[in-house]
């Protein structure tokens, strides 16, 4: 077969056309190439920015890859990792209806590229007719020779090693064509040449050699991005604690040594990242005094958000915490209990911080010479000045905050929890992460943004590893189902990763502040079950610290971020062992380490919530499936409507429930299957789904 | 305020940060410009291919578009018609939640771009916050200066007839500035002056003056298509007919001036498309017989698809129907009658078609020289040559086709049914469309591809103006309802109109070969109702003709495609009068002319299925509520739950419901309401909704 090329510019009008004035402005397209790709998934804007992924895990890649007629075609992916300089090529699986997908494989940190390339396979088209027509009884002598020239063409393209066994195989035809021709009204012969041709024609070593055909006529797609992060970027569990009231005496300072004494407590919970509220000088001007006061009082140790003193800014430690010294071996010692320290990053300055006099350009400036306070009109910060991150001086300010991360990862710290991102630039964010993450791609940064959803979304697109969420306003089983599908299905999914806190030092929830020990529980168990990512503000948390400042305020009475606290961990209001259980149940069982696979099963019980989570192959599967009341006061019962295959059961199989919270054992059966929770005792079941063929050990 | 600007690239880096190699190799960006244009709709395929819209029609364009922080933005739509040289600019409107959005006026026929700009609004953010002190009576007296200096940036930008003004405004804040700072102590006094300068600083002058701000800072989307048809792409009744069969008399060969002559009964009908299949010379060579006999008897006129004789080819005309100056002619006079002529494009050759001989690099040549036949293996179209569109010559082939359709615009045919479009290249469509709109953008290409969803879909991305769907294969409510939702809804919607066809030469459809005179009645409303293009083909329609070749088969029985038939139209079998009614019911109800408002109303009856469509403002509003059966067989009855707020009416309001075919009015009251269909009589109901305040006069 003459494969079509394309010719040189030299583009073909009929002098009549010319003369009519008919001839085409609209130029010829420059390629043949017939495929089409669209949809390709994951691609965040368009392909602008990259998804994100997990070390360890594998990539699915999908897209929309067709052609017109009835030919067959073939579709690969290629991708690599920025530091490759070769592709990997692999090819795509055809799911029917035009869709077509590939799993990668993710070993290495940072930033991989892929693009899809399709094209006709002439030689499989080919050959998938010639069955036919020879199972039609057809003459097919000419087909053969139709395919020893298909044959020919790709060998002239295959390598030297190649070439021998294919010019062969284009000779075996031709002869066969020769002497089909001859017997033509022999059918049976036809038909049994035909059949012995079979296996040579579908040898793997034509298919593969032909694969994507013609380069030339070949489809490629845009490329797009994906980021590889260390798996604690998709699954983590988070323990914010304020330093200074580390101290097991009350009324004095904390130190990172009393932090270090205190690992044991946090690791015994099963948590994996300690994050610190900032750790630096606190100015005195404007300092905040107890309860948020706007004067303070002699000893009070004012907001550790603000930043900087005579003592130092956002690279020094708080003389009362330690030295640099003291919190690289808090570092240390933490990750030998499993642990990250997280700090925070706080792009903003206490009037007394080094900047203000060494910088004055890193601030905005009234008329009258004084810098604009921190403020959201007509509320203002005193105890703050806002960076002036569009002012003359900007890029000297933007490099010395990249040299502030890059001083604390030189400390070993490569988790960040980032401080009201929404309030400066996207751009400055886009670049700071692009370049602390071209040289630490282990980096994970958490972003501490509470404002519109758009806004959320963006600063996922343009880096933050992590992100804050709505999840402490959810509270209706409608509203928390709207939002994890909202969270957990493409676009949203494939660049944020949502985590989880019950409570931080800013939000005491409502739930939290009403709700008693079933409110605590609970809202525990849907922040860990329903999010692979989450956290909680201990011990606050741990010990039920329910009041507010004042009645309607999120604020804690007696809040840590204006005081000294001291804390009696070996309370019996600590829910310190069902914490620990409930981590112990996350890392056990690796459905709750992913959030994609989340099924909400109904209730006829508004007040009840049930949803799974499943992970592996169908030998292997983990199945937990979570059922929490939302009724902190009352005692709630109703049916669930499960959907058995969400669960990998068959619809009317009976199936074990294991709760992993109480040991109890339930035989369930089909789907509808009944429950009854008490806020007196423990408000959720954490099940997982046991099968005969499948029974967990756990 | 100094206003930040983009220095140039004498990046700031300092010295300590070189020498620990901690300098960022991502460069900075390149503006500060903190807006951000995300999810603009319509786009197709990212923007890569157009959106369609009619003339005389409202674009509405949507964005997410936001800023970090709380400054509050400006947003403004550019657009401009492929003609024009200049752009015109309108605000869009903020709906919330970071979502704006823009409806543009569609004046002219052809390919309009638009983009969306945006930026932080300094001054309207500057005022917003000034308000908020003055109410919480703070001292602004500092504002004011800042306010002045905004004012004054902005003047420098401003033309000469308002740099005046502008600078008394600043002056007269300077010196307020200054009264308020002598009078720091008068709280009442500032309120006071605060007040009387609010309306200067409300003025619409200054809002317009500052509306983007400086440029430098503006953010702008990327460009974006759209092709704007004649209204007729968007709402069109067609009416397909064999001209060979046209002739009064049976037996007779019909001619042009026989469907001149039947032009009276089809305006009657309300149709304003009549589509002819091919009028050219038919082959002899292959041609089928009656039935689709692959052998035929003397007078057997073979298909009119096999196209091409000695006679000529693509641009000649059949020589039994007429002359080329009487298919002007009938151009002519359908035009009187309000209807578009169409004619099909099938582009492929009987063997003997001109072309074969004079250029057979055309056709694909098997290695013993003969051409291959038109087939799907094991399946051959021995009358039937496919073109080579990928051969050694395809480029002289492209033009000819081209010229093929620029001969019958030349001829006044503006509108072109396309025949199985998904078998050639898309690029070769693309390109051929593009060539003729942009000469005729007034032209009409109808895709007839019954094939996969997405080749389907791509035929109208890449510039086909209707689309051929798979309405004729569904028939239960659940399909009726799902696809629909698909084709109404984006992205499909943006550019892909469908054309509902219940019958066609090649498909009588199981629901007319048994459901009687009800499935003909119920599929033609459906048809009529749920699309706002559609069109069926007669006279086989109107005269319930419903007996298959085969049992199982869709093909007509003694089909049109293969033989001469004789219609007797005033059969008192002829649903003419019930086409009538429907087609003029659509005229008058401008809901029925578009697809994007329709909404399913649930029926505990899942042989009911309701819908309705709406159009208008709240004053004039249109409300169209179609009630139809899907049993042909059995009376059947149930409760429609409305949507009371997709018919305009409040929850409990009573409302009358006019049946636009019987005349019947019904009154009912709130959602719950009762309907009862009998394929005795007519097995739809249309109503017009009528409320007391909008009593529709039809």
């Amino acid at each position: 077969m003459a494969t079509p090329r394309i010719q040189h510019a030299n583009q073909v009008v009929s002098s009549e056309a010319v003369a009519e004035g008919l001839t085409a402005a609209t130029p010829l397209p420059s390629t043949l190439a017939r495929t089409v790709i669209t949809n390709v998934r994951p691609q965040v804007d368009g392909g602008r920015r990259p998804a994100k992924t997990t070390v360890g895990d594998e990539l699915r890649v999908e897209a929309d890859v067709f052609i017109n007629g009835h030919d067959l075609i073939r579709c690969e992916i290629r991708f690599r990792h920025e530091n490759d300089v070769k592709w990997s090529n692999s090819p795509m699986t055809d799911l029917g209806n035009d869709h077509w997908c590939a799993t990668l494989p993710v070993e290495q940190l940072g930033r991989y590229r892929f693009m899809i390339r399709s094209c006709v396979d002439v030689y499989a088209t080919w050959r998938r007719d010639l069955m036919k027509r020879i199972d039609a009884g057809q003459d097919v002598s000419e087909e053969y020779l139709v395919g020893a020239q298909i044959l020919h063409d790709v060998a002239r393209r295959a390598k030297a090693a190649d070439r021998h066994w294919m010019s062969e195989l284009v000779e075996h035809l031709r002869s066969d064509a020769l002497s089909l021709d001859n017997a033509v009204s022999d059918i049976v012969t036809k038909e049994t040449k035909g059949r012995t041709l079979r296996e040579a024609l579908s040898s793997a070593r034509i298919a593969h050699l032909t694969g994507l055909g013609d380069p030339e006529l070949c489809t490629s797609s845009d490329t797009y991005f994906v980021t590889s992060d260390p798996s604690r970027a998709r699954f983590s569990s988070w323990y914010e604690m304020f330093p200074r009231s580390a101290a097991p005496t009350p009324l004095r300072h904390g130190t990172f040594d009393d932090v270090i004494a205190r690992l044991d407590y946090i690791e015994a919970m099963g948590f994996d990242i300690l994050y610190l509220p900032p750790i630096h000088p606190i100015g005195w001007t404007g300092r905040k005094g107890r309860n948020g006061s706007t004067t303070y009082e002699g000893d009070d140790p004012g907001s550790p958000w603000a930043i900087g003193s005579a003592e130092g800014g956002h690279t020094a430690i708080h003389p009362q915490l330690g030295t640099l010294e003291d919190f690289r071996r808090l570092v240390g010692e933490a990750k030998d209990h499993g642990l990250d320290v997280a700090i925070d990053l706080a792009f903003q300055a206490s009037p007394d911080h080094p900047w203000v006099q060494e910088h004055p350009d890193w601030f905005y400036h009234l008329p009258n010479g004084t810098i604009r306070y921190a403020e959201n009109p007509p509320k203002r910060y005193e105890d703050i000045y806002p960076l002036y991150f569009e002012g003359l001086d900007w890029r000297a300010l933007w490099h010395e905050l990249l040299e502030v991360v890059q001083f604390w990862i030189a400390q070993g710290v490569t988790v960040f929890r980032v401080d009201n991102p929404h309030t400066k630039p996207f751009s400055f964010w886009e670049w700071l992460i692009a370049s602390v993450k071209a040289e630490h791609p282990e980096t994970i940064f958490l972003s501490e943004a509470f404002t519109r959803p758009r806004v959320m979304e963006h600063l996922a697109k343009i880096g933050f590893t992590q992100s804050y969420t709505y999840f402490t306003w959810r509270t209706s089983k409608w509203d928390i189902e709207t939002y994890m599908n909202e969270l957990t299905r493409s676009p949203v999914a494939d660049y944020f990763r949502p985590n989880f806190w019950p409570n931080t030092p800013d939000i005491l929830s409502d739930e939290l502040q009403r709700g008693g020990r079933a409110g605590f529980l609970s809202r525990f168990v849907l922040a860990a079950t329903l999010s692979s990512n989450y956290g909680i503000y201990g011990p606050p948390f741990e010990l039920q610290e329910h009041l507010p400042r004042t009645i309607g305020s999120e604020e804690y009475l007696l809040s840590e971020k204006y005081e000294l606290r001291s804390w009696d961990l070996k309370s019996s209001r600590s829910l310190s062992a069902f914490i620990a259980v409930v981590n112990t149940i996350r890392r056990e069982h690796p459905s709750l380490q992913f959030n994609d696979a989340l099924t909400f099963h109904p209730v006829d019980n508004d007040q009840i919530i049930a949803y799974s989570k499943s992970r592996g192959s169908e030998e292997n599967l983990d199945v937990v499936l979570v059922v929490v009341s939302l009724d902190h006061d009352f005692a709630q019962a109703g049916w669930i409507s499960l959907d058995t295959s969400a669960l990998g059961i068959g619809p009317g199989d009976s199936f074990v429930v294991h709760d992993l919270l109480t040991d109890a054992r339930y035989t369930w059966s089909g789907s509808q299957n009944f429950v009854k929770l008490d806020p007196e005792g423990v408000p959720c079941h954490i099940f997982c789904v046991e099968t005969t063929e499948r029974t967990q050990v756990s």
